[in-house]
């Protein structure tokens, strides 16, 4: 999505520690029309799929998982994030280990809103380590509801997820990979 | 709003605690063409004011803030929750008491984001006791930027804080305003 790449050049910032800071736009400031045309953009690539749920995780992939939701008509769940093991017959659970915040926490999503007959599409802001995208995928098994793929608005392309996600036969539709990065550029797969 | 009353009595349960549960469309499930009707419900409300950002807290604020500033067509701005003061000079802080997790935790919206040619509209999904809103007054404050009032999903008017700021001039527009609720019934405002 080159409308992506563009935002990322002009308002992106690279930070210690391989980190992209794009929350002018993407994640704690939403700008409101390019988020409708991202969540437009991943309705067009999935068109060919009967999803019936969009998922995500708390918070940052909330406002992606809303427009894609919109844009598809079909209702987004987000999974919550807890520190500790949320023991209840309620819920699927997953644990996830952040490279950021070096812990471990659990997602957890309510046993009523997925099930058996969804087709579910991933969505998320990053797809860096991969570890949170596998979590999800980890409650829709547990769900029995199919997956269809996964939609990522920035993919860290040289963290390798990614690939190791495509090479598992996962579809994964990210709209802009980011090869490389330095302080003072950002180069992206083309 | 006649369609969200309905969906409450039609989908919303009551637990222990004047715990109103909406987690099947607003909050943990968002029904996305809902969701969007009630973000156009919003912009519409509001349409006199010359808005420039929506300004709710993480996480179950994101989803309606992300659809009223799809609606108005401005940026949405979401404060991230901290256990722990956090004492950088690039954020903006208030203190926020849970009543329902029992605990004081702090909300922080980055400078960046708010400033004082902006004309702010809050949103969130529920006002109880207020504490989350006056949290959000406050950074709005601080940000030197004009407060135009706060779109609410569903007002507990039971409890009182919506009506005290409205004693105190804020504009409050709550789409739905639970005058009770029992384990069987609950009754809106007229």
């Amino acid at each position: 999505m080159k409308a992506l790449e563009e935002k990322i050049l002009k308002e992106g910032k690279v930070l210690p520690g391989n980190v992209l800071k794009v929350g002018s736009f993407l994640n704690q400031q939403m700008d409101s029309d390019f988020i409708m045309e991202i969540g437009n953009e991943i309705a067009r690539l999935f068109s060919g799929e009967k999803i019936t749920k969009v998922l995500t995780v708390e918070s940052s992939g909330i406002a992606l998982a809303v427009a894609a939701g919109i844009a598809l008509h079909v209702p987004s769940v987000f999974a919550k994030k807890h520190k500790s093991a949320n023991m209840s017959k309620e819920v699927y659970t997953a644990a996830v280990y952040s490279y950021t915040h070096k812990e471990t926490y659990e997602i957890a999503v309510a046993k009523e809103y997925l099930g058996k007959d969804d087709v579910v599409l991933i969505v998320d802001d990053f797809l860096a380590n991969g570890n949170a995208v596998r979590g999800l995928m980890k409650i829709v098994e547990e769900a029995g509801a199919r997956l269809c793929g996964c939609a990522i608005a920035i993919e860290k392309g040289f963290q390798g997820a990614g690939d190791e996600l495509r090479a598992q036969g996962i579809r994964i539709e990210s709209l802009a990979i980011v090869e490389s990065m330095t302080d003072e550029s950002v180069t992206f797969r083309a």
